[in-house]
C-alpha cells in the first residue's frame, strides 16, 4: 500500500500558513498604495485564447507559454503577462470606459521556463496602468506609486532606484546613426548588459550594424545624464523625448522622489509593444532580477485591432520583491495570533462555543472596523492541553468560561503576554487585549 | 485592417472595476470571518499533476477537467477543487503540523462543464478545513462559521438553512437493509431529488437494489427529525452516528444558531472521499443551487498514500453566493469612491503632484489605519474637466492648490457632498472628510 503521492508540480509554490501570511502582506501592501494613488482594481480569466499573446507579445513571451487546447477544441493559453487581457478589456468597452482611467490588478501568471532564483513558472505581479492619455504625467503617477509601494515596504531612498529611458529617444538615435531595422536590434539592445560586449558587438552585427554604428550606440547607452545625451542626438524628435523626460524628473522631484530615479539608457525592455518611456526598478548594485518594468505601449490597443488608445504601466512581480524584503529583514512575522482563546476548566464545550460567538459578535458591531481572532478546543481536554494550544496559537488572552472566581457576566482571564490573572467582563477583556 | 480581437474565453469572467468591487467585497468578507474563527489562510498551485484528481475524487469531477501536457511532457491539470491540494499539503508535512489545525484558502477553480446559471468554467471558492480530529465540534465550527458569514453578508435566519446528513447513517441504514454495493449508491442518492422518482428508481435497481428496499431508502431519505430516524434504524452505529448529530444541533443552538440548522437526509454529496456529517447550504426554498457544501473526509490523506488523517471541511462558491446576495439587494455599491481630487486653477501640475503626495503620507502615519485615496488631473486642463473628473471619480473632497483665497499653508477646498467651500490647512481639510 504505498502509493507514491503526486508531488508539487515543478517551479510552483505550496502557500503554507507561514507562506501565505508574507503573501498577503505583499498583496496588503501593493493594494494599499495602488488605491491610495486612486488607482481601480480589474481581474480577467486565468487563461486567454492562444491568439491574444502569439504575434502580438516579443517572441521570447510565446515561446515560455502554458498552452494547449481545450476540450471544446479551442487553443489556449495560461496568461503569461496581463497587458494582453487589459488590452482586450479596454477594447471591448473603448466607448464605455472614461478615459483617462487608472486600474490596477494583482494577477497570477505562468512561464513554461527554467526555475532559478528570482524566476518560478508560476508567479504574481501587480500590474499597474494609465490607459487614454499621451501625457508624462501619467509616467510621473506611475512612478510616484512605486517609490511610495518600496518605502511603505520599509526599503530606504538609495536602497532602490527608477531608471528611465526612452524608446522614443533610442529611435530617433537609430535612425540618426542610420541602423536599417530597430526592429530587430532592440532585443538585442535589452540583452546588451547579460551578454557581454563581444556577444552584444556580433549580435548588432548579424542585425545589419556596422561596427561604426555599434561603437557609437554602446557609447549612448552609457550616457548618464542629460547633458550627455542632449551632445550625441541632434533632431527635434530626440529633444522633445529629451524635454519629457526633464519634465518627468523635476515633476518627481517637486514630489518628493528626486532621489529614487535616474536617467538609464541601457535600458530597452524585450517586449515588442513599447513605444516611449520605458523603465525597470532595482536594488541598489543591481544584485539582483529587476523588482519592477514597465513603459508606454500607445499602439498595443491598435494592434490587437482596436482604436488606438494610448497606455503606460508597469509589472512588479513577487518573488524578487519578496527576496529583496527578506534581505533586509523587512518582512513580518510569519506566525499565527490570535486575540482570546475560550477555555473551560470542565470542557463545558456550550458554554464555550457561546462565550466564542459573543467575543466575535461584540467585534462586528465595534465602530473602529476591530475584528477580533476568537480560538478554543475542539475536543474536550485538560487544562494544561488547552493552554498549550493558546500559546501555540498566538493568544493574547485566555479566557475561563467556568472560573470559580467569577461572578454573573463575568469571567476569570489570563494576559498570555505578561502573565497576569484578571477576573472582568467582556469589557475589561477588550480593555486589557487593547492595553 | 479589421483584425477580430480575440473573445474572452467562454464560462470565464472579466472583472472590470465595478465587478471586481464587488468580488473583493465577497473576498474581504470570506476572510474576515474565517480570521475571525482562527482559521489560518494557506494557498497552491493553480495545477497539479492530473494523478492527484484521477481515481482520488468522483469521477464527474475527473471527466470535467481542464487537463493537458506540459511541455516538460507532465500530465497537468487546472485544479477543479481544493481539497486534493489540501491533502497533499498535509501529507507532505504530517509530522510538522501540529494537530488539529483550522485553515482556509480562496482557490480559483476550473470545471470544463457547461456553462450556466450559477455555473461558470471558472470561478472561486471558500474552502475551510479542519485537519486531524474526528471530534464533533468541528463540524459545530465549521458551520457556526457558515452562519456567521452569511449573517455578516446581511441574510437572516429562515432565509438560508444548513442541511446536515450522516454517510455514517446512510452506510448502516444501507447494511441494515441489505444493500449489495453502497458505493454504486451514493452517487444515485445524490442525484435523488434531481432526476424525479422514476429514475432514481430505475437506477437503484441498476444498482442492485429489490423495489423494498427501494422504497425503504427513500421513505428513510425523507426523515424530518432525529426522532423518526430513531425509529427506522437499529444498530448501535447508527445510533452512535444520531447521537453526534443531537450533540452538533446542541452546541449550535447554544451559540445561537439553532435556527440556521436541520436535519436533511436526502443531501448526499456526490464526491466518494466523505466518510461521515456531510451538508449542504441552500437558500430559503432551494430555488438556487447550493451555496455551499462539505462533510467529513476522515480517509482521504490514506487513499492518497499518506498516513490516516482525519478532516473535514466544506467549499462555499462565489457565483451562487453573488447572485443571492444579488436578489437579496445585498451587495455594496460597486461605484469608485475617492477622498481627495488636487485641482490647480493654473495647471501648476508640480505643485498638484506634491500636495497630492502630501496628503497620501498623511494617511499612512496615522494611527487608525486610514488610507486617503487621493486623485488628480494627469495632464493640464481647464477646471471644469477637474470637477468633472472628480465627480465622476465620486471624490468627496476637492482641494485647490491654488486658490486666491488662501493663506501659506492653507488651501482653499469643496465640500463635494454638499456642495459648501471652505479654507483650512491640512488638518481642517481632513476634519472636514469625517465630518
Amino acid at each position: 500500500m504505498s502509493i507514491q503521492i503526486p508531488q508539487l508540480p515543478k517551479g510552483t509554490r505550496d502557500f503554507y500558513p507561514e507562506a501565505e501570511r508574507i503573501q498577503n502582506y505583499i498583496f496588503d501592501t501593493w493594494r494599499k498604495v495602488a488605491e491610495s494613488f486612486a488607482y481601480e482594481e480589474y481581474e480577467g480569466p486565468m487563461f486567454e485564447h492562444l491568439e491574444l499573446y502569439t504575434g502580438k507579445s516579443g517572441d521570447e513571451i510565446v515561446s515560455q507559454l502554458y498552452n494547449f487546447v481545450d476540450k471544446g477544441d479551442r487553443a489556449i493559453a495560461l496568461r503569461p503577462e496581463m497587458t494582453p487581457t487589459l488590452a482586450r478589456l479596454v477594447i471591448q468597452k473603448a466607448r464605455e470606459l472614461k478615459k483617462p482611467f487608472k486600474w490596477f490588478s494583482m494577477p497570477r501568471l505562468f512561464r513554461y521556463e527554467k526555475a532559478q532564483k528570482g524566476r518560478l513558472r508560476e508567479f504574481f505581479q501587480l500590474n499597474m496602468d494609465i490607459i487614454g492619455t499621451e501625457s508624462i504625467y501619467a509616467e510621473a503617477d506611475l512612478m510616484a506609486a512605486i517609490a511610495t509601494m518600496l518605502r511603505k515596504f520599509g526599503l530606504k531612498d538609495g536602497e532602490f532606484a527608477i531608471g528611465v529611458s526612452s524608446r522614443k529617444l533610442l529611435a530617433t538615435y537609430l535612425e540618426e546613426i542610420g541602423a536599417p531595422n530597430p526592429a530587430l536590434v532592440y532585443p538585442v539592445l535589452d540583452r546588451r548588459l547579460k551578454i557581454g560586449p563581444e556577444a552584444f558587438a556580433k549580435a548588432l552585427t548579424d542585425a545589419g550594424l556596422s561596427d561604426e554604428q555599434i561603437q557609437k550606440l554602446d557609447a549612448f547607452m552609457s550616457c548618464k545624464s542629460i547633458e550627455e545625451v542632449k551632445a550625441a542626438v541632434k533632431s527635434e524628435n530626440a529633444s522633445a523625448a529629451l524635454d519629457e523626460i526633464v519634465e518627468l524628473f523635476a515633476t518627481l522631484q517637486s514630489a518628493g522622489f528626486g532621489e529614487c530615479v535616474n536617467l538609464d539608457l541601457s535600458i530597452v525592455r524585450g517586449l515588442a509593444y513599447y513605444t516611449g518611456i520605458v523603465f525597470e526598478v532595482f536594488d541598489k548594485g543591481k544584485s539582483m532580477r529587476a523588482i519592477a518594468g514597465g513603459g508606454r505601449y500607445d499602439s498595443l490597443t491598435e494592434k490587437l485591432g482596436g482604436d488606438r488608445i494610448p497606455g503606460v504601466g508597469f509589472g512588479m512581480g513577487d518573488v524578487v520583491l519578496a527576496d529583496l524584503l527578506r534581505e533586509h529583514n523587512l518582512l513580518p512575522s510569519p506566525k499565527q495570533s490570535v486575540d482570546f482563546y475560550i477555555a473551560s476548566f470542565t470542557n463545558d464545550m456550550k458554554k464555550v462555543f457561546e462565550t466564542a460567538q459573543m467575543f466575535r459578535a461584540s467585534s462586528s458591531t465595534a465602530e473602529n472596523g476591530t475584528n477580533f481572532t476568537v480560538s478554543h478546543p475542539l475536543a474536550p481536554m485538560k487544562m494544561g492541553k488547552q493552554l498549550d494550544q493558546a500559546n501555540y496559537q498566538g493568544a493574547k488572552i485566555v479566557v475561563y468560561v467556568d472560573g470559580d472566581k467569577a461572578q454573573a457576566g463575568e469571567f476569570e482571564f489570563k494576559d498570555l503576554r505578561d502573565g497576569t490573572m484578571h477576573v472582568g467582563n467582556a469589557d475589561a477583556i477588550v480593555k486589557q487585549l487593547n492595553s
